[in-house]
């Protein structure tokens, strides 16, 4: 995606590793995506009573993960505890949202893709908190 | 507002101090405004270059405020790790962008304004997370 | 809320009746919330199966207003065909939203309540429509 | 990335063809975020003032790429006519940045690439549009 190039043009860059970022975004933009089409998906099957707890949890991570893609693009001045919290955020709404998709792969497709997007976002979240530099709690 | 209505005949409710939470939503919606105004009148100042860190404060801090104000608002099998963590992350956001409004308080009227709506956002945050069960970390 | 005293802040409004933007900012505000909380609601009812086409609607009017409120809070050097368009799709899908929640009305007070803030909704939108200068199509 | 595959899941999927849809949502996507990111971008750099209605419109673009994203994923029991006004609005808003952009496109790549992603998101709108079953004006 160009997004990606526009992220490598800027000014004043985050002395932040930039790979570690561009991952989580990446995922952050499929997972907001895929949490969308999953709940949708949900809302159409016949056992949606069941699906009640997924499509809350699809729709929770899918906002989230549009928060933590902003504020991750941005790389002007960034306050990291700010950035912090909402990549911890994310990382617990992609588990959620994971362990609850799970609970439905057996029987739902989409829940299962879900699930994997799912984890892998969580993944990228912790991965970049660990290249986060310090800040004061 | 109406929402506020329409939250209190939730046919299963989550078990939390309903007026705690509904406090926490009021002030992400107004400071999710408020901030998108702040960014918005920062940008026709002409000081404009010394407001840059401001813009990008208020942008993310209306963002984080978006995803807090719907994941609050659904009262339907919510997972409290979620919840917590994005509160969090809410508190953090209006905190860093409270400090920076407050720079440029005494120059811009919208700048005051803006940071007494992040301080009472974050304060509102901070009550939620007193009333929030417990979890496992 | 505060959001108000900061958009009469502005230091180059647009010379577009400032009251009727406003009205429509809040109605926006109020309906983004209503549809979260309608669709939640619906989420949590016995009769679930019947609601779907209510859930899907209040989730698309959510997402429309939302665009909607950010678009017309901004005052800095509008584009006005896009707030044009922008706003009549808001209308659009508070129109659509209305007509469904208002089958559900008998049955569910937060339909009933839900189609009411997307009517007000609706109006806010098409008075602005008429106060908006013309544009080439 | 995963969300097309959920998306080719859908128990119940519109009519509609799926590929220009699928390619409308892509779009959306990068422009989502590549406006997010020409936009922070243009706050770093040092012609700032020049830079302010790029920057107006790209908080736009992206939002309303933001809601129409969403729109799109959802295959369940869409209203024609809120997903036409939802794609028109998002073409009107990639247009305006679009040229806005371009203005800046021999100073700043970061523009330049913008403006190719929202000609590319205006031109996957009107494909889309083309594609869409009549509805009642």
């Amino acid at each position: 995606m160009t997004f990606a190039e526009i992220l490598e043009l800027h000014p004043k860059p985050w002395r932040v590793d930039r790979s570690t970022i561009l991952r989580c975004i990446q995922e952050c933009i499929d997972c907001l995506a895929s949490c969308t089409a999953c709940a949708d998906a949900c809302l159409s099957e016949e056992d949606l009573p069941s699906l009640v707890r997924c499509i809350r949890l699809d729709l929770d991570c899918a906002d989230v993960c549009a928060s933590t893609e902003r504020v991750l693009i941005r790389q002007t001045e960034p306050n990291t505890r700010l950035v912090w919290t909402t990549v911890e955020a994310c990382a617990a709404a992609c588990g959620a949202c994971a362990e609850e998709c799970e609970r439905h792969a057996a029987h739902h497709e989409h829940c299962r893709l879900c699930a994997e997007v799912c984890r892998r976002c969580k993944a990228a979240c912790e991965a970049l908190l660990m290249a986060l530099p310090p800040f004061q709690a």
